[in-house]
């Protein structure tokens, strides 16, 4: 099932996808356009941890010019970057380079500690799309990276759906695209990670304890373009959704 | 007023501060010995955002050999790593150097955006003590600090007490000490820092939106040294509070 939360005259409603449109819990059917969406996060409690990895993807490395990570490349996000479909997301004045990103994300459903790859899938509830845009004039700091890149406010869209991990056959081999304006500019698969899901369950679980709604944004693939005032960017995933995000010009 | 969060037979409870005792809703005075501590959040929402800031004393810089930074530097922390009082925190088997930080901790009160440095102590609700302790072995990794340096499971124990912002007359001068099993190992006051605590309310709300709960834990002076299973470490800022911690033997 998909699950959405969405404002609707003011009021906030968990919502499960019919035929495209958005049911509501008192059997209204809601074109998606007629409402806000907020990341679609209800049904589970709120994040401790949101991963974010770098570079999973080693053809998105080879396009910045990185050597393949050995191990996991990991930072933490802000809840205050997060923000629904259809949304808009500042870019800075001034700046050079701000990249959408593509991202499956996985929404942690049970307590984990010290769990096994083979299990992993146990573990999560579900999964969404991540826009994990980053502003990669700041990248250059010793703690990398630096809050400016990647925990703007709003700078990470999330949805439109929660999509439950039941209906995901196989989370490694799923299309990404992403699409600027129309166009096709990013095309990968979820087969090209570095460091799968279940390795990075495993992984995370070994040192820290997952908690029930924490998020795994697991990385993009190559084809980041930069994103201008305007632009319309739809990034999206088989089988979980298409998250639209509109960029708007800020201050610098 | 100084605030604790506690369980008492099972039961979490909010108390204040008398004559060295907790001061429960319903007019129990409790020893501290008597509870287990919870970090003292409960009167705030659930942060947001964990700031915790690196080398912002110039004289824990040069310990660490590294220059003194031109800008802050930061990285996130999880809400899981967070602890209370009197509690217990892993060494991991095998690691190297595991080092205490004493930090003066901000708890935000006001949603704050583009806040400027004169204004800044408006929106802070009041201040408590963090140990940030670090598994130095970890560090080095692109994307830095590595989770496993800083984003263990109850690495950031948290109090006793957060003491309202306006019993606090000035922020930035304040003695912090740290013992180990009662030794003086550690000994600063909070004028050096590099980045004030003024300053870092002004950085932040620069580019992010602060809001309510949110902590910023602001760095540690020069002093730390390696704590071995069954230390005691005490951390401790004037006129806020003594926060003990005791290191136990972790797993691998």
């Amino acid at each position: 099932m998909k699950h959405a939360r969405i404002v609707l005259d003011g009021i906030a409603h968990d919502a499960t996808e019919r035929d495209g449109q958005l049911l509501l819990a008192d059997g209204r059917l809601v074109a998606p356009g007629a409402v806000t969406w907020l990341p679609p996060l209800s049904a589970t409690p709120r994040p401790r941890t949101i991963f974010a990895l770098g570079l999973n993807y080693a053809d998105h490395a080879k396009e910045l010019a990185f050597k393949a990570p050995e191990e996991p490349l990991v930072f933490l996000k802000s809840e205050s970057t997060l923000t629904g479909n259809r949304s808009f997301t500042r870019r800075p004045a001034g700046v050079q380079f701000m990249h959408y990103e593509c991202e499956l994300t996985v929404v942690v459903g049970r307590t984990a500690r010290k769990v096994k790859r083979d299990d992993a899938y146990d573990f999560i509830a579900g999964y969404t799309v991540a826009n994990d845009y980053a502003i990669r004039d700041y990248l250059e700091n010793w703690y990398r990276p630096n809050l400016r890149v990647k925990n703007r406010d709003a700078c990470t869209p999330l949805g439109p759906w929660r999509v439950d991990a039941a209906d995901i056959a196989n989370p490694m081999a799923l299309a990404l695209q992403t699409t600027v304006n129309g166009l096709v500019t990013q095309s990968g698969n979820t087969q090209g990670m570095i460091f799968d899901v279940p390795f990075l369950i495993e992984y995370f679980s070994s040192f820290m304890t997952l908690q029930p709604g924490d998020l795994i944004l697991t990385g993009t693939p190559d084809g980041v373009v930069d994103c201008l005032p305007g632009d319309v960017i739809v990034t999206e995933i088989e089988g979980i959704g298409a998250l639209t995000n509109t960029i708007e010009q800020g201050p610098a």
